[in-house]
This record gives C-alpha cells, sequence and structure tokens, in this order.
C-alpha cells in the first residue's frame, strides 16, 4: 500500500516512539510485507517465524522487535510491540484522508435533529426527528437514521448504514456498511385463524461504547427493553442478533454467526464463525463456543463447547452418516452383547 | 419507550376497547416493564407467570386479562387478550408518526412510473420505468425499483429496499431495511473450456399479500417463472432464497435459513434458524424442520424433521467426533461379535 | 415475461443464428414455459426430458434441438445448444434496455476521480478521489465507491454495491445489490487490559475479470496484501470472504458459505451452500465441498468432501443424538466384548 505523501524514517520513527537504526533521511512510500518490499517500502516483522523472510527482504525500512535485531540487515525501527505499532501507524494515517468536519448540502436532516458542530454528514445521509449526533461523529455517505437516535462521540457509521428508530450508539463505535440497526424483531402470535399477527417492537437498541460491527449484520430492536451490546464487543460480518439479545463486555462474535431472540451472552465469550444459538438461552461468561457449533440449551460455566464436525472424504463420510442412523439400535445390540457375555454394560 | 404525546387512561381504554378500572384523568406518558414502569408509564401483563411482578409494579395503569384483576394493586385496563392490545395499541401509535403522503423532491422516478396520490416516496429514492405504487404505499429513504415492478396498497418498503426488475408485491406487505428481491438467480453452465456460462433469469419475483421481510434477507429471480412468496408467509433476517422457490401461504422462516433453487415449501411449515434446504425438493404443507437442520431429499409429509447436534463440552465432543470417523468399521464390528455369539443382528 | 417489443421468428433466427422451420413472419411478445406459453410466445426445451410437455405445447414458435424436431408440432428455431441460445438471446434483449452512458447529475464524484466518456453512472452514486471507472462500465444507483479503487472495462455494479479504499475489480465483473468490499477484515488482538485492539488492513481488495457476486456478499479488506478473487469465480448471495483469502480461477461458491481468514482456495473447485472453512487452511485445486460441511482442516487434494447430517423425523435423530454423546463409551464396550471373546479389535 502506497500512502499519499511519502514520509522519512525519522518521521516514522518520532510516530511510533521507535529506536532507528540507520538513515534518518531515508524516504519511504508505503507499507509491505517483507517478501514483496523494495527499498522504497516500510516493512515489519511481528514474529520471529519470519525471520528468514526478514534476512531476505529489501525493504528499506523494518519494524521489529528487539529481538530481531540481529537478523535484520536493513534500516530498523525498533519497538516492543511491532504488531501494536502498525496499529499506531494506522490510527496516524487515517488523520490523513481524515475530510473536514460539516453537513453535505444533499443531506437532509430533520429540523429537530442536533449535530455537533465537530461531526461530518456525508452526502445523501438522512436524518430523522430527534436524532442526535455528538462531537466528532463521521456518517459517511447514504447513512439513514431514523427517529431519537443517538450517536456517541468519535463514532464512525460508513456508508449505507441504517438505524430505525431509537437506537442509542455510544463513543468511539465503528459499524461498517450496510449493517441494519433496530429492525423489526421476529416475534409473531398466531390469531384464531392461524395467521400470523406482529407482535410490536417498542424497545430500540442500546450499543455501548468501542463496539465494533462488520457488514451487512443486522441486529433487530427488542419488545418493550432494548437489544443491548456490551462495550468493547466485536461482531464480524453477516451476523444475526435478534430482539432482547444482551452481549456482554468485550465479547467477540466471529462471521454468520445467528443469535436468537431473548438469549444473554456473557462477558468475554467467543463466539466461532457460523455458530447458531437458540433463543432464550443465558450463556456463562467466558464461554468459548467454537466455530458452527448449535447451542440449544444454556451453558452455566465458562469452557470451551463445540459441535462442529469436519468435513471428511465423502465416500467415507457418507459410509458413517448411514451407520449413525441405526446408532440407537447399536446401542441396545451391544448390550444386548454384553449381557450374552455376562459383562456388565458402562451406560 | 416514551410516546409522541402523553395519553389519558380513558384515551387508551377507549382505543383498546378495554375496561378501565381506575382514574380515567391520569396521564401516561409511554409504556414500561413491569418492573421497570413508574407511575407515568403503562404497562402489560400477557401471562400470569409475570403475577409476582404486577404485584409489585409501580406502573400506573396495567394492561391485564380479566383473571389477573385480583393481583393488580394499581389502575388496571382488562381486556381479554394483553398481547392482542399491545398489537392494536402499536398499530393506534403508528397513525402518529405517519408522514403526509407525496413524492419528496430528491425521489426519481421514471415518466412513466404510476405511483399513487397517496403514496409516500422517501428521499433519494429511484424509480424505473412501468412501475406501479399502489394507495398508501410507503417508501423509506434510498430505496431502489427497477423495471416494470408494482407494490400493492398499503405496502411499506423500509429504507434501502432493493427490488431488480418484474418484482410484484403484494398488499400489506413490509420488507425491511437492506433487502434484495429479484436479483439474478445463480444458475450457470459450463462451457466447452470450463468456464461457467451465466444462465438468464427472466421470471422476477412476486410476493403475495401481507408477507414480511427481514432485514438483509435475499430473494433471486427465477429462471422464466417467477420466484413466489404465498400469502402471510413471514421471512427473518439474512436468508437467503435462490430462484425458482415457492413458499406456501403462512410459513415462517426463522434468521439465516438458505433455502436452494428450484425448491417447493408447503403452507404453514415451521423453518427455524440456520437450517438449510438443498435444491429441487418438495416440502409438505406443515412440515416443521427445526433450526440448524440440512434438509437434502424431499418430506413428503407434515412433521418434525432435524438433523442438527448440540454443543457439548469440547474434549468430550472431540472424542465422540473421532469415533464417528469409524463409526462403519464399529458397526462391521458388532456384527462380527454377534455372529461369533450366534447372535441374530437387527439391522 | 414480455420483450419491450415483439419480434417476429424470422428477427429471432437471425439473432440466434437459428434455422427456422415455420412462419418467418410470426410475431412473438415474449417467452414463456412449454406449459404456459400461448401462440404469441416463443418457449424452448432444452432436455429431451421435457419431450411430453414439447408435444403439447402452445408455444407460437420454440427453441430445440435437431434431435427434438421430430416431436414438435409448432413453429421451430433448431439450435445445437437450446440452453446456450437462451444465453444469447438474454444479451441480445439487454442491448434493447441500455440506458445512455453519462454521469447523472446527482452522483457526486470527487475531481481526482477519472471517468470513461462510454460509462455510466447512475443517481446518487458517490466516488471518491482516485478512483477510475474504465469504458463501458455501469454503476446502477447508489453504488459508492471509496479511494483509489479502479473498475475495469465492461463491468457492471448493480445499487448499493459499496467499496471501500482501494478494491481493483477487473474486466466484465457483475457485482449485485448490497455487496459490501473492502471492509475492515475481522482482526483484532488483545491488549494487557483484556480489550480487543483492532489490527489495521491495508491491503484493499483485488478481483479479477468475469467475476459475478452474489446480493449482500461482503468481502473484507487483507492486512498488508490483498483479498483476491480468481478470474471467473462466480459467488452466490449472503457469502462471507474474509480479509486475505484467495480464490483460484473458476471456483464457484454457492449462497450462505462463509469462509475466514487468509484461507487460499484452489482454481475449479465447488463449494455447496451453506459451508463454512476455517481460516489460514489451503484447498486443493478442484476439491468439492458438498452443503453445509465445515471444513477445518487443509484439503490437499481433490475430490469430493462432506460432514453434512441430513434431516431425518425428529423422534429418530434424537435418539440417535443421545446415543452419540456415548459414542467413546460405545467403542470402548465394544473393544471390551471383543478381548472377552479374544477376537482382535480392527481400529
Amino acid at each position: 500500500m502506497k500512502w499519499k505523501t511519502p514520509k522519512t524514517a525519522q518521521t516514522l520513527a518520532d510516530a511510533l516512539k521507535a529506536t532507528l537504526h540507520g538513515d534518518p533521511e531515508r524516504w519511504l512510500s508505503g507499507i509491505q510485507t517483507l517478501e514483496k518490499a523494495g527499498p522504497e517500502f516500510l516493512s515489519f516483522c511481528t514474529n520471529k517465524q519470519y525471520r528468514p523472510q526478514l534476512e531476505q527482504t529489501q525493504a528499506g525500512l523494518v519494524i521489529i522487535s528487539p529481538e530481531e535485531l540481529p537478523f535484520c540487515r536493513r534500516d530498523a525501527l525498533v519497538v516492543d510491540h511491532p504488531r501494536l505499532a502498525l496499529v499506531q501507524m494506522a490510527e496516524w494515517l487515517k488523520a490523513e484522508v481524515k475530510s473536514e468536519p460539516g453537513i453535505h448540502p444533499t443531506a437532509i436532516c430533520h429540523e429537530s435533529a442536533v449535530i455537533a458542530a465537530t461531526a461530518t454528514v456525508g452526502p445523501y445521509c438522512v436524518l430523522g426527528p430527534g436524532t442526535v449526533l455528538e462531537d466528532e461523529v463521521v456518517l459517511y455517505p447514504q447513512v439513514v437514521l431514523g427517529r431519537d437516535c443517538r450517536v456517541g462521540r468519535a463514532s464512525v457509521l460508513r456508508s449505507r448504514v441504517t438505524c430505525y428508530d431509537q437506537v442509542q450508539i455510544g463513543e468511539r463505535v465503528l459499524i461498517h456498511s450496510g449493517v441494519v440497526i433496530g429492525s423489526d424483531g421476529f416475534g409473531f402470535a398466531n390469531d384464531e385463524q392461524g395467521q400470523w399477527i406482529k407482535m410490536p417492537h417498542f424497545g430500540g437498541v442500546v450499543i455501548a461504547d468501542k463496539v465494533e460491527i462488520g457488514a451487512n449484520t443486522t441486529i433487530d430492536a427488542g419488545f418493550i427493553e432494548p437489544t443491548t451490546i456490551g462495550r468493547g464487543v466485536i461482531i464480524d460480518n453477516l451476523v444475526q442478533i435478534a430482539h432482547n439479545v444482551l452481549i456482554g463486555e468485550g465479547t467477540a462474535i466471529a462471521a454468520a454467526v445467528a443469535i436468537a431472540g431473548s438469549t444473554k451472552i456473557g462477558k468475554g465469550c467467543l463466539i466461532g464463525g457460523g455458530a447458531r444459538i437458540a433463543g432464550h438461552l443465558d450463556i456463562a461468561d467466558g464461554a468459548m463456543i467454537t466455530a458452527t457449533s448449535a447451542v440449544n440449551r444454556s451453558l452455566h460455566q465458562a469452557g470451551v463447547y463445540s459441535s462442529g464436525f469436519p468435513a471428511r472424504p465423502n465416500k467415507q463420510w457418507r459410509r458413517n452418516v448411514a451407520r449413525f442412523q441405526y446408532l440407537d439400535q447399536m446401542a441396545k445390540r451391544l448390550a444386548r452383547v454384553e449381557k450374552n457375555l455376562n459383562m456388565e454394560s458402562e451406560s
């Protein structure tokens, strides 16, 4: 990746508070991997497993930890945590492309919306009555916010995020494109003719500070109380979070997970990609649910839970699946054998 | 939730055709749960399991059924079905925030589009040639409708709904944000060089009356005949419905379900969250497919079908999965044991 | 489906390079299935299994292969490959509804964006600095492209496609509505307080020529190197492709698949609907992963891989699942029985 403007090694060292070994006047024009970087590129080595690439790299400058210095034959920026230095650099580069705050003339904001002077509202955004944007909020193009929403300080909503009514978003939240928040929960009753009667959902959604929500994820409004996403939760793409779900602080949810209505997920949980969690459950703090697992009862203590099967060659798989349909019979036959042998069955 | 304007107990009683026990002049400013409501709030008790909360509530007024009256120490609105009273109230409150019909000046409607005088077209909507909106249709901001679409009376399309060409939507349909309808079916043939050749999809989509479709769901166009969603079907968020699928009346489909091409789902089916249904199948009326099940052959009669495994502690799970890879061998060994004992195998 | 304008049998024969049997002056007004077509419709028979319908059809004209000619009682267009003739016809009809190139006055294009004179930019599109549209590109309404994107010749982005920064799209690519490309990868580190620190993703996305991507699919940006979709890959709706995934040429990915970060999928693979592929894996060229399978280790050779279970009547299913929780014990008991009988265990 090339930067908008090249930087000197000294500028980078100052920005990252790194110790520079080499030429402070060297110009770098962007960042690349150890293998691909040429002399005009900055690179980085985050782990000693990349030491062979470090020894071979043609990069002009490399971010490394002190232990890697003996293996680096190019100029080096030495820092304690190379990964965190990359994070810092990303923050610092963001400032480069930051647009001026202000409301784009094509944005349509209801007269009762309250927008901080330092907030940015992009082209074709639409803001409903009573909606509030705090300081330094950034709305990318085409964001739609309904009635009585609030977006906290320094939160960023990427293009096409849509919030229905009464969605409360905390500070420093990042929501990716295509996310829908506050849509009606999927709660229906059957009437006397067997037709679906839709239950209203008044509860809105509350999203705490420092949450990140991935592209095209959906979060439904609660019935009377809000659906709630705790502080520091991170959610990947295409995740479904149903009405009245509560997600505890710091929990991480990978892509394509679906969580059904009124389930409460604890703090610090890890939910692997494609997992499915049924409704009205209680998942303990610190539970780790591995990818593709299906959870249909509450998990009352921390620990690792699984139900996914790994793919196998189809022929072998099909033979075993065919036998599985008779597993109950097999268990009974085995017990009968044991009895015949006067052996005690263990289960 | 607070209402736009407070209401008196008498106004609420009249709107819900309820019997009022208490002060007709009491002002209520919104609705809350029994536990959270203070004296300025309306609350509700939908089930006798909430009787303890009913006895303790500080709500100013409570919607209850006649049986709960002895347990209610606050003013009460007595109705036969408290849940249905909530539904009625939601309908009645919607009128409060209803916008005036009309076409927003930023909407771009092709000159051949036909828009009823009582329809509402929100900001930045784009309507293609030949598209028709019937009476009382509401398009929220940024809806895009292609060529020759039709939206029936009183249907509502939330922000960012996108329909391609020839999408026919019935009356009183509700489609949530981010839904895409009528995109090309995923039908490809291989040419002689092994490259994918895309089959055209001319068939469009037909959605009957009173359907509800959840956020970011996708419904592809049919090949020559339309993909069809029957009357009163309810579909949750992030559901995939492929080309030429037919969904029968009143079927309910929970979140994250995927249904492959040309499958026909019967009437009154219930499809649990995350279920997968293969293509070219026939699912009988009244079939219930539990959450996370995978259906790969037709289901010819009503009943409950399953294939999901519940998550277990990982250590136990892994041991059993490892054994599963040898289940076919186990079955053969068991048969050999039975033969050795002159016992007859049962399967 | 009716066409915008009727066509004569001769016009159709010329367009499809077909041999016409029947009246060259016959007017056809659209295309229909064999069963539904009346005399003013064109129909088609792609397979001898439809011979009974072919013999009964009332269509005015039918596209058939030479072998079906004896069974066709209506006028016929004889071609070698009826399916390919439908593809050709679709291409030819597209020209009918093609809009004039140009930039809609409501599109907001950064002054440094470069847009070919033959490109089309629809209403309410927003293009960032440095973004390039090559010849004959078509952007439908409300497409948002960030900074330094490039869209290659004759590619089409349907309404509401969103690309973040540095997304490179090849030629003749088709991207459906709601797709998000280049959103931040889901890569986080834990800081010393156990809070998530987000890793930056500089790498963008590269999409080669002739790719098709289905509605509401998401493709994240890579870390330093780009996420890469190979030439001729076809991807269905609601698919998740994480950061730094590489997809080889000609691979087909059905709906609702999720592929985790840094996994490399080979060329010519087939990935069935709802499959889940873990991160950092290597999937060989030509691997076929059946629908709903979960892959958690690399697949080093071509072949068919599976892990899905087909749904069964719930009662039977639950009995077998209950036994599965004791499968490891069953295996040990079986071994004990064999030992008791002095039989050799085979696994």
